[in-house]
């Protein structure tokens, strides 16, 4: 990959911001690195009950060859999955990337695409079936690289999958520094972040609310 | 706090977003959470390098008495300290808060408006100096709770922050529900996110290029 490479993240109503600034603040900082949004049209994309606008940039016309793909997902992923326009874009992109990487429900608008074809992936817990469905084969992983595609599982996953590209990349040592410049040195208050261990009363009351447009 | 409440999550140019994403993400979930993205006048606010665009829906104005205040952080953090008009509208908003929150150098803000006079609190390790300056305490945690104060070191411990809070607001099963719905589970690829435990090449590589607008 050149010294100086371009990263686009696809943008689209609906996102979970969370799935695109993890990796933002992390993969943003590694050098040479050139963001930009991208979506159907330029403008405002707003998270679900709108209260979060981020802009897109470039449309999808503008960005032919980015050297890194990055599809978030949300619960816009799962319509963004089922657009012709969005889905063509990343089969096209996806030829000549060095990499093509999503973060949670970002999985279903790859595999839509057909980039997951018989590859091992893993995406939100919530999608894991859906992932089957496309033809992929669904691990509960955090992070699964398969070549030069890398999935990640639900949303805060983006931040460890992000650090891992980095270090691909540009090496452990930037990596690192990222890593200590973010802070990130996780003290979540509780053990509730695993699907596996999740008591089903819960699972429900998060599946309940979750793909909701 | 009512049943609905208002969460403020003040934005401006040179803001690190995850530092306000990772909370949104978390907060804005809790049932009842309305969040408004407030600045100093509508419109996007840019990321340093320009690469990203979020928007301001209400104006400071706009917004005299949100339940929660919400100050992330970043290279634009040190004038926001420095405005008048900021620095004016948090002291004023605080005096009706039921919390007033920061995320990294967001704390500067608070410290700026007189918020963190003699109280312990928290930034990022860049800034646990300024932070002294101002009057406040700096204690090297995670996150430091003070009375309704609550501050988080630097950029993904924000995420940390708005846990503890959610369980505060709503009961620790919710916060759990919104840790199993955001995947929180973290695997970073290094254990490189300690200042304590960093080499100083690698603090001085951080450091040299954090605070440049």
């Amino acid at each position: 990959m050149n010294k100086d490479f371009d990263i686009a993240i696809l943008l689209f109503d609906g996102i979970t911001p969370l799935d695109a600034i993890g990796p933002f603040d992390v993969l943003g900082k590694v050098p040479g690195a050139h963001v930009k949004c991208v979506g159907k049209k330029t403008g405002l994309v707003r998270t679900k009950g709108l209260s979060l606008g981020l802009n897109v940039d470039y449309t999808l016309a503008d960005v032919t060859a980015p050297d890194i793909l990055l599809v978030p997902g949300g619960p816009g992923a799962d319509p963004s999955a089922e657009d012709p326009e969005i889905v063509d874009w990343v089969k096209s992109v996806h030829q000549t990337t060095t990499w093509t990487t999503s973060v949670c429900t970002g999985a279903l608008v790859l595999a839509a695409a057909g980039v997951l074809n018989g590859l091992e992936a893993t995406t939100h817990w919530r999608a894991m079936e859906t992932l089957k469905d496309f033809g992929a084969t669904p691990v509960r992983k955090r992070v699964v690289k398969q070549g030069k595609v890398v999935t990640a599982a639900g949303v805060s996953s983006g931040i460890d999958m992000a650090l891992s590209l980095a270090a691909d990349i540009a090496g452990e040592e930037i990596a690192k520094a990222i890593q200590l410049g973010i802070e990130y040195d996780p003290e979540p208050p509780f053990d509730a972040g695993d699907f596996e261990t999740a008591p089903p009363e819960r699972v429900e009351l998060v599946r309940s609310t979750l793909a909701r447009p």
